[in-house]
């Protein structure tokens, strides 16, 4: 299926495109007026503001620097160039050890091309069997796979064993890089600063008391129950309706300020707003006035509301964050079960303030399992029926048909252009929606599902949409049909036959699945690098929307590694590479490609662009290993059932212990490293305490504690990540090299001279 | 299949004999000669001794009093007098808990009867489809049964709502049990006085260490990380090779004490013995002499290998058993990961001492989870294969081969009449060996995956019964054929074909399961209470081998409640009873008069008979539900199955959700519930600590505790037991109404005199 020639011709117009790509981003970066698109880390990080400033006229805009165009491709050995320690401390060990997958692939893959085509591609191309049968359509790309070989040929042993090597390849490779994690995410907890979480547990479903309020049962509880440790608690209010008045504020502000300055600006022209509708209607009023009115109006609704939450007992919602005199009273309290019903008082580790879900943490535990229920019902449905919807939504499509259903449109689509228009584009357009969309709706369900930290939904987003890609994306492509055909498929073929048929047709899609990474995924990720989409909100923003440096700085979007739908993507790379290494190994190359490409851009990308919302410490690495074990399991079957459609019995057999292993071998992982993740050693608590005693003697934990598990609504300062970024400022354990704050000028020049970001790598590394 | 006619012919049959066993029983109870037979557990008290010591003659054997015999049915009443918190206190938790799996049976299955005799039965009976096909061959009891119901009928309606009914209300009354056995367990918990295990944490896998001993290396990482609770430690010896000479001495001992009886008896005759092969040959020497020097030998031996277990670095296991000054800090380390490395400092809450199985302490991590690998292979192979070399042995029973084979064998073996029963009996042997040997199977490989408590080997061999019985006893008998047939029906079956074919034979096997249900259970009930086994066994060992007070107290053996092989036999009913409660309702009361009789039945034995070997409160509660729960997944599917072949598809849709709501019903309760088993609330600790401080707060713990943990080799006494009933005995915090210790004649006129045991039953109760 499909000669070399034509995946020759697919790779060029691909590497084409892959290389403009890049080579639009290696031009558009070195411009003044998109620095804030292709390195807004260091803007946030306070280390970088804009070039602009310090330009005058043309150069303002545009690099005239010529000598920049000649080292434009200088940035790819940069993002090589941090070493990881630096690199975790710069964009957080989740980041760091998100752009491990990418090279994790190679790991694995790198070894296993070039073993599968010394010993297989020799042994597939010598066979000949096609070229004996005249009859049938062959092409090069079948001499070199598995399809070569004719039924129950001896050579299927060479692909036995090789399949054995590559599991054991596989294995030694993961078991190494979860070694290597955990050690990473121990040795990131152990050298992290203070932090509140580390001294914080989370309390949910606080029974209901008759004679006290929430706060004092809270505080009667753990004072007896952990007398020589507990410290405080911070009882969690029901702020979203302050939450709304705040938000609303913060846009009225922003208006006024850009009023202000205007009319700083032209002094003589006051400046005049319309109250009706998006200013578009209504009276015309002086703006300035208007908006400092509305704003005192607001300011009191919050106060009173604010009143309101803090004083009604409706408000409090039965949760509060318990904080401990040292770590080994919270480590000890958020691993242990606290009354004889385990559906009260559930502690955890509280996650970082800034992951914490707030609307979720009042979930009680009966409800809880309720919605756990009817969200997996609901990923079943949307995983194997969604394109029940969508085909109903393109039969409305059928412009007669919408006609007899909506009789009044008829005189508007009956024009011809129009008419043509839908027809051609609805049908696709509603199917395009849907895949936008699709991670929304996952992510949509995870909220519902009740997890209460952000981290931990991007965790279960990334497990659903896998499911709906190897469903629908892996599966689907293999065994041609909608998700709903293959589920009938499957329930109606015996046990052995499922692997057999999808096996069989495996082969032949290797072509499909070629093209397939090199369009998503080779050209998938240089569109990454160019960031296209925050490239042209920026400046549409810019040219229209930014009134204040503050707004500017709101249109910058640097935009994070989106793990929830990112992870399940390079999840079906791998899939796809385990699958192919045995029956056609000319799509490992390709594989290898997309892995090196991705490294190099997510890199850079984490260096120069992502800034994360929350750092969990590779919370997500046990399930991206239990993903990678799934895909070598799903690898292993198929192959199984390949060899069962090419009469090669015993064979088939010496494959059966194969997936018995890989079990083992997640077993045997999962016991050695996940505890790393799950639980907090008391050891390692006990070392913090000492060291933090040592360190501080002085410190007023209480103090240090008071505020942090505040609701963000309630905190004095707006910009609540600064409060965190101060504390560790003033509290270094290890001493960081940042010395700039947000927006202050210092060292600019620099950075803008130089163009590219080197300049920042040797800052950073310790001298 | 299977006329009501001849069900009522077994059932008559059935009837008879078990009432035969019954009747048996309660002539041979009240025999004063088998008093130790029936009466054990009153005896091992020390509330009862030997009622033939107080009378002479004839009637020290045979009971002469004929009121008694009027009275001979009393045990039933008197079985379930006893209120459940003196079970509780006479036989234990785990015991009390045991019989209320029966109680679930009767309170699940009666109103499941009632109703389906209301509604089913009609509704099969008048459908009268098998009436109009005079072709087929059909019987009384169809009529009863689902079959009677023609394809695509509208009355499978009714089954389907019954079928949501019975499952909804088996929700309700698992719910209910789980909620009182958790109850309960947490109670005994509560109530329990001090024993060792409360203070102590086993802590396996300790690290090597090169400058410390594992002793010093247990206190200091405790002394560190548990500053403020660590109390004491104890190491864990290897000390088999010691147990084994401690066991060949106190078989030594038993004959000296019989010859020294012999001598006294008749001091004319000096004993004497052979000293070769079991006393059959060689030297005639002197026995009391013989004896003492022989002990004399020993003792030497075992001390000296006893310095050598003590002072031996290699036979010190990397295991300790620690203790902490309070509960709530044992339950903190017990609940706590310690280290980073999960793989070593493995603490979990310490068994009871006499729960420990003392070989498995010391299995390295890596080793365990290759032990549980190979296991679970064992265990599959087991299920599905067993027939193989059973079918190889019965091969070798054909004597023509048996000839061949061992041609010297021929002249004995033509000998007419043992050729007749080698070739009658040995194929059937060589199974029937196989099933009284296979729970000792089971149990080795239980023992060979590495627990560490008798508790926890029982449980997890139950588990593998269960898996046993249900493929090769349930489908085995409904699809006809060996497991590994059955295995290759359904590889070769697509998935949804499954339980169609399953489903289909379900009602047909009804009147074999119905005589299955009288023979195996009925009777096997019956035959459980007359205790044949030990009844024959103890006057054997009376009259030939008893020498000593102690030997007929060890001749006594009171048996236990083998939970690994009697609970998956339970399982097995209620699987039957769920799947034929809509099919075939009139298995039910079948079912019901089973678990009515075997109420009956265990309660009196646990009162009277068992005396268990350890006391887990209740921890196995978690896997009967679970095995409950997959019973009720069973028969839904297989319903789904059965209703799929009757041309009633709707039906089938509707019947879809169940299984899902039944696993979704599983994981509410395994949250819910399940914690109460694993964990200790650190509230309870909290209290219980509080409680002993104000009980008892000059207490000494480190004393208490010091020997407790130390392996009974090492135990000062040797009737190990003794020590904690002592401890109990000196420190009750609820106090005990236990006045006589072992042996003593206390009390036991009254108990010989009145023949049946309301005695003691008064004598329990409270005032």
């Amino acid at each position: 299926m499909g000669s070399l020639n034509d995946i020759g011709i697919a790779a060029g117009i691909n590497i084409l495109s892959a290389l403009g790509f890049l080579l639009a981003f290696a031009l558009l970066r070195i411009q003044p007026i998109n620095d804030r698109v292709y390195f807004p880390r260091w803007y946030l990080k306070g280390t970088r503001s804009s070039p602009r400033g310090t330009r005058a006229g043309f150069s303002k805009f545009v690099n005239a620097d010529m000598s920049t165009y000649l080292r434009f491709l200088n940035w790819m050995p940069a993002a090589l160039q941090m070493p990881e320690p630096e690199l975790i401390e710069h964009a957080g060990l989740d980041s760091a050890v998100y752009v491990r997958i990418y090279l994790l692939g190679l790991k694995i893959f790198v070894p296993i091309a070039v073993l599968a085509f010394i010993v297989l591609v020799p042994v597939n191309w010598t066979s000949g069997t096609l070229e004996n049968e005249k009859t049938l359509n062959y092409d090069e790309i079948d001499k070199l796979s598995i399809s070569n070989l004719g039924k129950g040929s001896k050579r299927f042993w060479a692909h036995i064993v090789m399949a054995y090597v590559f599991t054991f390849w596989t294995f030694y490779v993961l078991y190494h890089e979860y070694k290597v994690v955990t050690t990473m995410r121990l040795r990131f907890l152990a050298n992290q600063n203070r932090r509140p979480d580390q001294y914080t547990v989370l309390v949910r479903n606080v029974p209901p008391d008759t004679d006290e309020t929430v706060s004092e049962h809270v505080e009667h509880f753990f004072a007896v129950n952990h007398r020589d440790h507990y410290l405080s608690h911070q009882i969690v209010y029901n702020a979203n309706a302050l939450a709304g008045l705040v938000e609303k504020k913060k846009g009225l502000h922003n208006w006024l300020v850009y009023y202000e300055n205007q009319h700083a600006r032209r002094p003589a022209k006051k400046p005049t707003v319309k109250t009706g509708l998006w200013g578009l209607w209504g009276q015309r009023v002086d703006a300035i006035e208007y908006y400092k009115s509305a704003i005192e109006e607001l300011c009191k609704q919050e106060d009173e509301e604010r009143q309101k939450v803090m004083s009604d007992p409706n408000s409090i919602m039965p949760a509060a964050f318990v904080s401990f005199k040292s770590q080994w009273g919270a480590a000890v309290c958020a691993q242990t079960q606290q009354t004889s019903n385990p559906t009260v008082w559930l502690t955890e580790w509280a996650p970082e303030p800034r992951d914490i879900y707030w609307p979720n943490l009042a979930i009680p535990f009966v409800e809880l399992s309720v919605r756990r229920l009817i969200m997996a019902i609901a990923v079943f449905f949307l995983t194997f029926f969604f394109m029940i919807p969508i085909a109903f939504v393109q039969s409305l499509a059928n412009v007669d048909d919408l006609e007899r259903v909506l009789p009044f449109l008829k005189p508007i689509i009956e024009r011809n252009s129009l008419k043509s228009v839908i027809q051609g584009f609805l049908p696709g357009i509603a199917l395009k929606i849907f895949l936008i969309l699709l991670p929304m709706i996952l992510m949509t369900m995870s909220k519902i599902e009740g997890h209460i930290s952000i981290s931990g939904l991007d965790r279960t987003t990334a497990s659903k949409y896998f499911l709906f890609i190897f469903v629908n994306v892996f599966l689907g492509s293999v065994i041609t049909g909608t998700a709903f055909q293959q589920l009938d498929t499957f329930i109606h073929q015996p046990a052995n036959k499922i692997p057999e048929t999808v096996g069989e047709s495996i082969p032949m899609k290797a072509t499909f699945f070629i093209t397939y990474v090199m369009v998503d995924g080779w050209a998938g990720v240089a569109a990454e690098v160019l960031r296209l989409k925050p490239l042209v909100m920026f400046h549409i923003k810019n040219a229209l929307l930014v009134r204040t440096e503050q707004d500017r700085e709101q249109a910058m979007d640097p935009g994070s590694l989106d793990f929830g739908t990112t992870e399940p993507r390079i999840q079906l790379y791998f899939l796809l590479g385990l699958v192919y290494a045995v029956v056609t190994p000319i799509l490992l190359p390709f594989i290898i490609v997309f892995f090196s490409l991705a490294y190099l851009v997510f890199r850079h990308q984490i260096i120069n662009v992502y800034s994360q919302q929350y750092e969990s410490g590779a919370l997500f690495w046990p399930d991206v290993q239990r993903r990678l074990v799934a895909a070598l399991i799903v690898s292993q079957i198929l192959l199984l059932g390949l060899l069962s459609t090419q009469e090669a019995e015993k064979s088939t057999v010496a494959l059966l212990p194969l997936p018995v292993l890989t079990i083992w071998f997640h077993y045997v992982c999962k016991g050695r490293f996940e505890p790393a993740f799950i639980k907090f050693p008391l050891q390692e608590a006990m070392v913090k305490d000492t060291l933090e005693r040592a360190n501080d003697p002085t410190l007023n934990l209480r103090e240090y504690l008071k505020d942090a598990y505040v609701h963000p609504v309630f905190q004095k300062n707006d910009m609540y990540e600064l409060v965190a970024m101060d504390e560790e400022e003033k509290n270094p354990l290890v001493a960081t090299r940042r010395q700039a704050r947000m927006n202050t000028p210092v060292d600019s020049k620099f950075n803008s001279s130089s163009g590219t970001n080197e300049g920042e790598f040797s800052r950073m590394r310790p001298a």
